[in-house]
C-alpha cells in the first residue's frame, strides 16, 4: 500500500448502542495505528445479510482503491461458514463467506480470495461469537497495513465463494418486472430496475397503484404526491413528496413493481 | 489552507441506517484524502431545515477556523433552489440555499458566497436527488483541499441568500416572550431566550405551569422537579431532574414560554 | 506521549440526534488538532452510570496504551460531584467522579488521580450543565496532547474515587448465582458470571426456564432455540438463535441467573 493513512470501512448489524463496533475499532487501531475508520452503517437489521450486502454495494466504489471494506452480518458465526478476505476491483473485502460481498462480486469478478486462518495472526483463539472483533478486524488491519494476504490464510478458489440467491429484475417484451430492495429513512422505495432499462415515458404499477409522474425533483408533484425518480443508486425509485412512499402505499421490501411504456 | 489535515463536518437528515452518509464520505476522501470527517448529526427530522440549522448553529464555532461545514437538509433537491458555498467567520458553509445556514449568517455576515456550478468540478452530471453526494461533497472536498471557491462557481451577492423566517424572542417591558426551539434526548426544553436577557430572579410560565426554581445543577430540585437552567447554548432551558421536562409538561417545539421577574 | 496522532474515545448518554457530541469534538480538535476521535457509544440510557461503565469496561483494553477515554454520564453535573482524570493501566480516564470508571478501577488500581480545576485550563467559567464540553473535553485534549495532569488540577487520593456498588456474582458450593448486566441489540442476555467459573457441563436457570444447551455457535440449536454461550466479553451469555432471548424469556437487566453442573 502506498497510502500513508489507509482506509477501513465497517458495515455491520451491531448497532450503535452496544460497544461492539468500538471493540473492533480498538483492535484495528492497535494492529495498524495509522488506519482511518469510516462507518458505512451499523444499523443493518440483525442477521440480514441481504441488507448488509445492499449497503456495501452502494458505497464501496466511492472510496479510493486499496480501501479495506469489512462487512460483518454473521448469523452463522462460529459455525462452518468460512472467514474470508476477497480482493476485487483493487479493494479488499473482509467478512464471513455468507454472501455479504455477493453484490460486489457479481459485478467485479474477484482476483483473489483467502480463507482466513486466525491462528496465523492471532496469539489466542478467537471467541466463539464475535469474529468481527477477533478475526475480521485483525485481518483487515493487517491488510490495511500492507501485510500480504498469503500470510493470513490459504488461497480459496474465488468461484467457490457463496453468492446470495436473489431474484433480479426481468424484461419480457416492453414490460419490466422488478422488486423493492430497500426502504430508506425517507420512505423512498428503491427498486432493482436499472434506470437505463426505463422507457422514455414510463408508467409504474405497484400495490395496485399506477404512477405516471417521473421527476428530476420531488417538487415535480404536489405535497404528498407519488412519483418515480431516476434514483441516485442507478435504479428506479418511487417516492412521495415530503412524506413516506412506503407508508402511502403500505408496502416494503420485496414488493413487486412492474414498469411499461405509457401507451 | 495551512492545515495539514483539514476538517469537514457533516450535518444531514440522511440518518445512520442508510449508506448515504458513507457515500458522501467516500466522495470527499477520494477528492481530498487528508480530510478528517466529523459528524454533527444525521438524525435531523426528514426535511426539517430549521432543526438542521439549529444543530449547525450550536456547533460550528467550536471547530477551528478553516473548517468546512457541509449541511444538507434538502427537500427541494433538484428544483430551483441554488447550491451554494458561503464563507463566514473564516469557515466555509456548503449546502442548499434554503436557509440551513441562516442561523450562522444572522450573527456573522458572510464575506463571500458562490453559487456552485457542478459542471466546473464534476466529470458527469449529478444525480437528480442526491446532491449531498454529487454536488456538496465534492465542492466541500475541494475547498478543504485549498481550491479557490472561484473555481467552483459564480459569485453570488450574500444579501440574496435565503434566510429562515423564524419568530425570535421579544421583550415588552419586564416581560420576555420566547419559544421552545429544540427538545433534546433528555427531554430538556431549549428556548430561544438569551440567558443575558433573564432578570435576576426569573419566573417562567409554560403550558399553564409557573416555574420559579433556577439552578446551577439539576440537583437543585427533588427528583422529577422542574427547573430553569442557564442552558449551555446560551439560552434559557427548562428541565426536569432525572426525567423529561417535555413529557412532564406535555409540550414540544414551538411552545410559548413567558419569563418575567419574580414579584 | 510518543504518538503522533493520539486517540481519544468518547462514551456518553448524549445520543446521536443532538449536536452535543459534536460540540465536544470541536472543543477537543481546537485544543489538540492531531487527536483522532473514536465513539464508543452515545446511546447509554440517559443518566445510567452503570450502563456507561459497562460499555467502557468492555472496550478500553482493546485500544492502545496512552489512549484517553472520556466518559460522561453525568446526572449530577454542576453539583458537588468532582470532575476527575484518573490514570490506570497506562491510559487516562476522564469524567465525573460518580462511578463511571469504577469497572476499570476494580481491575486496575489507579496510579494517579487528579481533581480537575477548570480555572487552570479554561479562559471562561464552564456552563452549569454541560461539563462534557466545557471541562472534560478540554481536559482530555490537553492530556492527549501531552500536557501534564498536574497542570489540570490537584492530586486526589485514588482510594477516594467513587465506586459503583453493584452486587457481583457469587458461588455457593457448586451453584453460581449471577445477574443479567446487559441486553444487547440482538436480545442476547449478557451475565456477570465469568466463563471460567462455569462447570464442564453447565445448566442455567432463568425466569423459570432451565437451559442445558451450550454452544460454540448460535447454530448449535434450532431456529428460535435458547442456548448458553461463552460470551465474547468473558462472561456467560444466554441467546436465542435468530431472535431475541430477552423477548423469548421476557427478562431484562437485573434478572437472576443460577448456574449449576448438570447432574
Amino acid at each position: 500500500m502506498s497510502d500513508a493513512m489507509p482506509l477501513v470501512t465497517l458495515t455491520t448489524d451491531f448497532g450503535l448502542r452496544d460497544p461492539y463496533v468500538a471493540e473492533m475499532k480498538g483492535v484495528i487501531l492497535s494492529a495498524c495505528p495509522q488506519v482511518r475508520l469510516i462507518d458505512v452503517t451499523h444499523e443493518v437489521a440483525p442477521g440480514d445479510v441481504g441488507e448488509g450486502s445492499w449497503a456495501l454495494a452502494r458505497v464501496w466504489e466511492r472510496f479510493p482503491p486499496e480501501t479495506v471494506h469489512v462487512a460483518v452480518v454473521d448469523p452463522g458465526v462460529g459455525s462452518t461458514r468460512l472467514p474470508v478476505a476477497v480482493r476485487a476491483a483493487g479493494r479488499w473485502f473482509v467478512g464471513p463467506d455468507n454472501g455479504i460481498v455477493g453484490a460486489v462480486l457479481d459485478r467485479w469478478p474477484p482476483a483473489t480470495a483467502v480463507e482466513l486462518e486466525a491462528s496465523r495472526f492471532l496469539a489466542e483463539p478467537p471467541s466463539d461469537t464475535f469474529h468481527g472483533r477477533d478475526v475480521f478486524a485483525p485481518a483487515a488491519a493487517r491488510l490495511a497495513c500492507g501485510e500480504s494476504a498469503d500470510a493470513l490464510g490459504v488461497t480459496l478458489e474465488p468461484g467457490r465463494l457463496v453468492r446470495l440467491q436473489e431474484e433480479g429484475p426481468a424484461r419480457t417484451g416492453d414490460t419490466i418486472r422488478g422488486h423493492i430492495v430497500h426502504v430508506d429513512r425517507f420512505g423512498n422505495l428503491v427498486t432493482d430496475i436499472p434506470v437505463d432499462w426505463l422507457p422514455d415515458v414510463p408508467t409504474a404499477t405497484i400495490a395496485g397503484r399506477v404512477l405516471q409522474d417521473i421527476g428530476r425533483s420531488y417538487t415535480a408533484v404536489p405535497a404528498g404526491g407519488l412519483l418515480m425518480t431516476r434514483g441516485s443508486g442507478g435504479t428506479l425509485e418511487i417516492s412521495a413528496r415530503g412524506t413516506s412512499a412506503a407508508a402511502a402505499l403500505g408496502v416494503g421490501r420485496g414488493e413487486t413493481v412492474v414498469v411499461s411504456p405509457l401507451d
